[in-house]
């Protein structure tokens, strides 16, 4: 059998930290328990682990961060807000927000590496199904922001089309085309009502 | 074996239905689908399902919704949000924060109901860990606000009372003295440099 090693970085008052020490205890996993002064200086193992958003708690598993919920938050956060933003802001707000939601596609880019999904070669992932679930958007998103996501991020398409090739995805997803059409049907109300 | 019946609530263009769609869909976990009209009137199965925020999507297995995730994200929205606005405010906001944070442990003390724990009479729940975690912070919260808990919620402080007698929480929670110490530093050095 071989030794399962799990250590967790932490900091002492974290709630959110607490929580992930309590559900080892309750499930009696062996854990090593490291702790980061998060007013001092960063430890390298926490920059290492966790390196976009620096905090704790990490749950490292033989070497690996536990980055799973973190992704799919992120995405939640950043594709979703910026996403939106593209098509119910003008001008100034409207680039940054065409910005932001590239940046993040990037950033999510570099995390897919060479991987065919986010879960490995083989299957995918919560954070799969949690970024899929954005593309019926993004057709809408493009039109109405007048740019081009293949453009900046082709790698991130490329796992768009692998995704769509399991039946389980491309049959559960709502057509593009029809969000496209519901949300110009909400940009003319809109307009109507506010006069831009 | 006995029939599971699963049903989804959701409402087409969805980026959170698609992903729990595309889940059961890769597990092949037969399901009924049920569109909602978010801009509609809500049925009665969603208001029953969800009571609280009446959202799509929801999860219903064998009749009871999944609400796991829910409650653990109210609580970490505003547990977290109002228990700290009961010390980092004054006055009137202050007041507002006590009352929010009273309302918000109520609601939860209606959702245990008469049970034991949120996950049931004999074993934890993700909801348990999560509200516990917040549990050293209450007398913080309490000392520095002027409020007693237990005055508004003696039966959520009862099933505190019970998750402590669990060695695999109550040696995983920081001390609620230490964190007291901790906060008031803060709030002197606050003081000291924006003089309230």
């Amino acid at each position: 059998m071989s030794q399962e090693e799990v250590v967790v970085l932490n900091f002492w008052p974290s709630m959110f930290g607490a929580r992930v020490i309590m559900a080892l205890e309750e499930k009696e996993i062996k854990f090593e328990y490291k702790e980061e002064d998060v007013f001092g200086k960063k430890t390298d193992l926490l920059l290492q682990t966790n390196p976009v958003n620096k905090k704790i708690p990490v749950l490292i598993h033989n070497g690996k961060p536990a980055q799973c919920r973190f992704w799919a938050d992120l995405i939640d956060k950043k594709v979703f807000d910026a996403g939106k933003r593209t098509w119910t802001k003008k001008g100034k707000e409207q680039e940054e927000a065409k910005q932001e939601f590239i940046e993040t596609l990037k950033l999510l880019e570099t995390e897919l590496g060479e991987k065919v999904y986010f879960g490995g070669n083989d299957n995918v992932s919560m954070v799969d199904l949690v970024l899929i679930s954005y593309y019926p958007w993004f057709h809408s998103w493009e039109t109405i922001g007048g740019f081009s996501i293949e453009d900046h991020t082709p790698k991130l398409m490329g796992w768009v089309r692998k995704c769509l090739t399991r039946p389980a995805i491309s049959k559960s997803l709502p057509d593009p085309l029809k969000i496209l059409d519901r949300v110009s049907q909400i940009i003319k109300i809109h307009e109507f009502f506010y006069g831009y």
